[in-house]
């Protein structure tokens, strides 16, 4: 099964018919364009930048039905693979990203993707570590919700380690889940801080599955040994406009999680945490939400 | 040269005499007390630490006066090695840490420390990465300053990258600089959310440089290679009571520090440090003020 970058939308709505129906276990291949929707290109500049319609930033192909799902429930997404365009893109959007007060022009790089080097400036080369930006159920409110932010269903989570490898599970808002993703970048960094990674075209392949009445209170991530950073960690999220009451939400979620699969109290759990735990800001420029993670060496946990 | 732990103290204060002085280039030997102050032994109970003398602990050796340090000077400490206890201690201490809402009563655990491991409990061992949780240059207001928050001049920074291999840039705030320093940890997760990391007495062996007028508006630390998370990085920080102000605050200084070593243009290092830089919540707990890190693995400029 396979999906075009064409069969996609720009808002989060639950009225948008599936572009395919899938049932659990199916692998299925996404395209994905870049966020600019296809507004910037290689020969792009910084004033096409300061230009961009923001009705058509950011779109996420789909959304994919699943067969059986209902809210309450678990999706279980694998991702199996992402390949990336040969060229991405980066940018200082005027009133955009962290420090939109101290770059008020707007800016843009070219970004040429040469297998694991993508280079921003000569001799500036970061290592391409493709991660889905995007990646979210429908959510149930009814009516349109912007993509820019994202929510309690994922979206726009930014979350870096969403990659190859991983195994995201997001919560269940509406009958048949209606996934959808988008925003892949070849490189970011914890945070994205001006508001974009190396923003690129790609092609992901993932797995979908369903554990049922298992839905989790935000998106809980499982890396792979590959992983750039904890390896092989056991991630939750807590999302929202605040940063400490979301850097609550991804303690309290990790704790609530260890102690659950492994039986142990959830203090000594809370104190494990403590002395191994990570807490990470994925995304401090999706307005108005923030995610800030919570990541664990599951290794740790093979001896209970 | 070599210092006791029983050359300490419990607050910032300018006016306390130094308890040694050396000169730029100085290799010294420092002993450091447990964070409860010798109030906890391996045989305490949690009720121990429920009735903890909140002005004995933390303690810190020191000050350390350096010849020659004079206000708007950076002193470079070299973490050179540190050596810990075979034992530590974690807990839950009432009113204190991220959830400090959801775990009211007190906790304490006793970790034994082997070797490379700090066991937490039967068959739940973190790897040991000994880390100097508070280290400083004495605060330039005059009167004793709480030793709990960390401030411009450092402190109780709780940053766990800052372990041997490290190299760290204060900015000096009076006549001799006056470091001190304490609050080794064993391990430490980004955040410390309960508030506590394996906390052990240790031996630090430090060397202190210094560079005239070089003050950082806020601590810079290089990591080495061996550096559990981005290897050899460079990384700024962000200190205070909100955490987007210090989200901001280190990702600036991370730009601006980036422009300066490598002479691109700042919007372009922007650019940069969203792509490849990493925010980390280093210290969540310390009131009022917390620490946010940004992270950018060196060898990225090793081009430029």
């Amino acid at each position: 099964m396979h999906l075009k970058a064409t069969d996609s939308h720009n808002v989060w709505d639950n009225s948008i018919p599936p572009v395919l129906t899938v049932a659990p276990g199916d692998t299925v291949t996404v395209e994905t364009l870049e966020s600019s929707g296809g507004q910037l290109s290689r020969t792009s500049t910084a004033a096409d930048a300061a230009n961009l319609d923001f009705g058509r930033l950011n779109p996420v192909t789909g959304p994919i039905r699943v067969d059986g799902a209902e809210p309450g429930d678990a999706l279980v997404v694998d991702i199996l693979d992402a390949a990336v365009d040969e060229w991405g893109w980066t940018a200082c959007i005027p009133g955009f990203g962290l420090l939109a007060d101290d770059f008020p022009d707007a800016h843009l790089r070219i970004v040429p993707i040469n297998g694991d080097r993508a280079e921003l400036l000569p001799g500036l080369a970061v290592p391409v570590l493709p991660m889905v930006g995007t990646i979210g159920t429908a959510v149930p409110e009814p009516g349109e919700h912007s993509v820019v932010p994202p929510r309690r269903w994922g979206g726009n989570m930014d979350i870096r380690q969403i990659g190859p490898g991983a195994r995201l599970r997001l919560p269940v808002g509406v009958d048949g889940a209606l996934l959808s993703l988008g925003d892949v970048h070849a490189a970011m960094g914890d945070g994205e801080v001006c508001g974009t990674g190396v923003e690129t075209s790609a092609t992901i392949r993932l797995r979908v599955g369903l554990e049922k009445g298992a839905a989790p209170r935000t998106p809980i991530l499982e890396t792979s040994p590959a992983s750039r950073r904890t390896g092989a960690a056991l991630v939750t999220t807590g999302i929202g406009p605040d940063l400490m009451a979301a850097s609550k939400e991804a303690a309290r979620h990790l704790v609530d999680e260890v102690a659950r699969r492994t039986g142990i109290d959830p203090v000594d759990a809370y104190l494990l945490v403590s002395i191994a735990g990570d807490l990470v800001i994925s995304e401090i420029v999706d307005v108005p939400n923030w995610v800030v993670s919570a990541h664990l060496d599951r290794s740790l946990l093979a001896g209970l």
